[in-house]
């Protein structure tokens, strides 16, 4: 994982993300982290005073602190040292206007997910990527975990056979109380649905669990039943969502997805289990995954350990038992899409081994969301994706 | 636990569970485990052969080896020192007519899981048992582990606020094969629809998950949507059952039952979440149970251990860090049904704290296997249980 | 593990283990679980109301419950229908004339260990067990988990390859404060030179380890060097070991014993390493045995799963996934003598798959501890064993 | 954890880490992860052609990359813009002579451990960091942890009371085979007395294990006994350790090192229990940290929950549940001594939270080496340290 040549970093620039917000940091450190890019520019925040102090703390001139985003699209374009790539890290309701002003200026966009808030704009933003033939990457960040990625490997190698299983979960119990009505900012704008769009909890975190799934299984979702329940007085979105999956091909699945179950950080976590083999992931404990065949013993396979294929070492920069967690996993998206931008840059075909998510991905994820929602609001039936 | 005085031992009958018989060997165990009981009766097998070498192996005396569970009841009931009780351990379709047979001659019966394949069947126990003033307990044996006992008494106490969430699973891959069409007992009456009932994974290891999660947290079911599935070919009942649940008073749930999920052998867990603090709980770490209190770290409370209670301790043998397992938590069962027959015998009242399954519980799975079902071949949609 | 037959059960007594004894009880549940024994007579305390008590409360007849172990031994051989085999669960500074009574007798000795205090009793006993022609078990009962034993058949069956490292550890914390000075009878006894031996935790844990760590491998101890300490003040005895062990043909081993670790229960694990292949187990998790091979992902091999063979399934009851404990542990030791006594009664050889500790497995474990209070009294250096 | 101003960063230069080396890419990565370094100039490689194109990869001007540390101490010390500081990444022997030669012209200095060969070495060059004043930091990158800063913090402020016991383990199995003899060549310098001086294993690995002991405890070590191990045919250094451990004090510990334990990848851990409580952590589950009060219930505290104090939240970057890993904590270290070299430059005092491993660090684990060594050539009898 390493790039090479003269004017070696890729230019980024970033809009959202000013100082104290929690995912700008973790793209900072993602772009820093295999040394692929050097922020040059920034929107940083809607507030001037924030973006300005942002930006200086970050590095950047003066001159390319952008008092908004549409400035900053237009400038940068014109710019013969402009940013390649910009990677949108604001509330989820902003990310279709900014992502497109980029996309329209030529330029790369790394789009935090959700893609945007209706699968409309969604679909939007895919047109806008392919008339500009620039890349649109939407950071579904568990899939950089290697562990992930040898489990889709396995799977597509046949290792568990026919998929019969898929059962999904991402719960967190930050937000079993309201704290949204106490000032912090995370929650306020997560509960809030003009922002957030239609979607509570599985929107934030449900359908992280689903791309992680259909990324593994490479499964078709048919249709879902889901019960979405908002357990705190006053809050205006889901805070746990319950829903059962029917996947083309027959597979089924489960998916539950909280923030209101005590006791719980991140624990995201994927089971599949087919007719000859299953595999189980945690979050928490990323450098490991289990693989049991139809008979055998269960088997521990480590990053960088036996068992591990090309597919894990290829987004791993480490030996097994020394573990890499969740900035590594966010920073192997970072560095596939800079892989895809020298590609695209060289008038080359993007490598079928980058598997970063991107656009359509992100459709799929709102697509899902939007299901979900009808689903509950029709008092849980089930209904086609 | 421990009994005493003279004619220390409960006699004790078996219907079913000849030699080979797995769950027959469990309830001889968990009988012999605390020294409560004598088994000096029996009709073991259809089989005369097999039922006589049976009973000579289990020190039964000729003449109370019974060719048929009739025969049985009536000479028993006639006898001075007759059976106090009868533990039933045939497939399911037999608990009805045996467990009538011994409650109409005013013996106690302790009837494994299910209590019957319908639920009118076991309401004509749970009245047999009234008119004859007998005992009738069902082995949801994963209800006697001191953890779970532990699980209860924490709801009970308050210590998670209300209940918002259950995540109940019975998870196994003996059935990811058609075993059943080579010959294997076990699964061959399992997956028998004349045998087993209307439900297969579903009523054989989903009843179990359903009647953990309500033993421990008190709540009623008000309805359900379940996704019964069938995977293997030729197989006549569901082997993986998943589903949506709501609770009287507004909790939600999932539970999930498997016997196709490969690498699982038999993964009962329970997790449980209220607005206060959350709980955690597997059976194949049964000595130990995980809380988190609402902002606070998660603790780990063992059986035996700081933190764990008297209910805990009521059915727990020797100290923490000594594991108990599958064997005594059956025990457990049976000794507090052994508890409950001196007091009936002594015309006392039974215990509050002798919480073993009774017919009623029995009752509730086979409604809530008969709802599955409805729901199910209604196309997964939402019924009234 | 069943037995069968008319006068079907082996007739077993007891020294010691009155009400509230807590390694009497456990006796007692070990030789009840497989149907067995019964027990028929005891000197069951040296406070004769309580022997009386415990004697009926454990359904033995008052004509059978003795005030002290020499008319027990005396009155039983002369009988009949006198006991086969007695149980010596009293402290340690007993075991021997008691074990000497009985074998002297003609009746087979199962001994709580340490076999005794010194190896020059212990000798002694080996040598009246030899000439009575008399069974002398003792009861290191860590070594009836199935998966030790299928350990060691791995380790026999060269699955590892020449062994070179030996790992054991068993620590507790439940003497980190001095409640021998607060009445507590168990740590009473065991801080107590006089009936416990020159060995405190050495003695009482350490030795367990030790048993567990040669039966695995079959490794013979050539020297070791000792650090005995003993960290509360006013202890008499050491409360916390570490040795260093280097065995015949190279191997090399830590161990470590502790009763004042904060933190742990009754943590004894074992680690093997091999030129080939290593195991880890650990008794808080006894079904499963964790097996690697060089260059291979780690295994978890389960009780009655996969990759268990008939070494572990011969002592095993019920399917995988569903735990055994501590006390089928101790029962398998037990059900193993009891075949022992069979084949002595019906004057055949006594079958090399009964692999429970003897006589001569007691002294090395006194000779064990012995060594280590020589070495740590002469300042931690090495000595013979 | 983050810096701010212009001209940003410092000015990083690395002696060894050409392209290939594990070690010089953590020390990049670690470097670049917090955007407090830049890497400017290097002596990257004896190869003069690998320095070369290591350089460029790097993004380091020709000019810069040197063809020995000499030359770039003196040209460096020269310049204007010359770095700040200086990363060795040499095998062992060489750390000596480039260190100095960086110290004495001015520059910090960053050295991998183990500080130097001999303990006379080491404290020349804590010598010539005082004379230079000049910061010498040790890249003991364990202590980066945040749960073992967290572990520090707790005995600190007395939550374990007095600190009794110690056990510290790394244990690896990559040189099971004589895979030196194969042209690895990790694996060669690693066993070649000549380049790793005269530990093996126990300088490589047991010395992080020691220095994480006494980095938690703050103890100071009195004795030790040493028993070293060379398992495979051939090789010439250890590699094997089993030691015993006396404190000053009165606390007693154990420390086992090896790199031919089969199954264990980086397995390394610490226990510390005191008369109060006890702590328990391992590297391959970074995030969590088990803590037991005497007589209550075993806590998780994990990294950024609750529980976990300024000491864990100064070196953490991403909230809890998202597990940081090996590079965060490598990471952590320099960027406290990135903090550490700004005070220097302004002429302020080194802030009291800045706890990074020093010269006298390096020198302590030269030390316990030398020890181990002479304590096992004396048939492993006790030293004094």
């Amino acid at each position: 994982m390493s790039n090479g040549g003269t004017d070696r970093r890729i230019r980024l620039g970033m809009v959202g993300g000013g100082q104290g917000a929690f995912i700008g940091n973790v793209h900072r450190i993602a772009a820093r982290l295999d040394d692929e890019y050097e922020l040059v520019a920034g929107a940083l925040s809607s507030d001037p005073q924030r973006a300005a102090a942002s930006a200086r703390e970050f590095g950047i001139d003066d001159e390319r602190s952008y008092p908004d985003f549409a400035d900053m699209a237009a400038a940068e374009a014109a710019r013969d040292d402009g940013i390649d790539v910009v990677a949108v890290v604001t509330p989820n309701h902003l990310h279709h206007p900014i992502a497109k002003a980029f996309l329209d200026a030529g330029i790369h966009v790394i789009c935090d997910k959700p893609l945007a808030v209706t699968s409309e704009q969604s679909r939007e933003l895919i047109d806008a990527a392919k008339r500009a033939n620039r890349i649109l990457a939407v950071t579904y960040n568990y899939s950089g975990y290697p562990m992930i990625r040898q489990a889709r490997a396995m799977v597509a190698n046949g290792e568990l056979g026919n998929i019969r299983l898929v059962q999904a979960e991402y719960v967190q119990d930050w937000l079993a109380d309201a704290i949204e009505q106490t000032g912090q900012k995370q929650a306020a704008w997560r509960t809030d649905p003009a922002k957030s769009g239609a979607g509570g909890c599985i929107g934030d975190i449900g359908t992280h669990a689903y791309q992680l799934a259909t990324f593994v299984t490479g499964l078709t979702l048919d249709s879902l039943c889901a019960d979405l329940s908002c357990f705190v007085e006053g809050r205006r979105l889901d805070d746990n969502a319950a829903l059962l999956l029917r996947f083309e091909g027959g597979a089924k699945g489960m998916l539950w997805a909280s923030q209101v179950a005590v006791g719980n950080e991140n624990s995201l976590s994927l089971r599949v289990y087919g007719d000859k083999g299953g595999l189980s992931w945690r979050q928490e404990a990323p450098n490991e995954l289990w693989f049991t065949t139809l008979g055998g013993s269960a088997q521990r396979i480590t990053r960088g350990g036996a068992g591990a294929g090309p597919e894990a070492g290829r987004v791993s920069r480490i030996p097994a038992g020394h573990p890499e967690g969740y900035l590594e996993a966010f920073a192997s998206i970072y560095t596939e899409v800079a892989a895809a931008i020298r590609a695209h840059r060289d008038g080359m075909h993007v490598d079928a081994d980058l598997v970063f998510p991107v656009g359509e991905d992100g459709l799929k994820g709102v697509v899902f969301v939007e299901a979900a929602v009808r689903s509950s609001e029709a008092g849980a039936g089930w209904v086609a994706v």
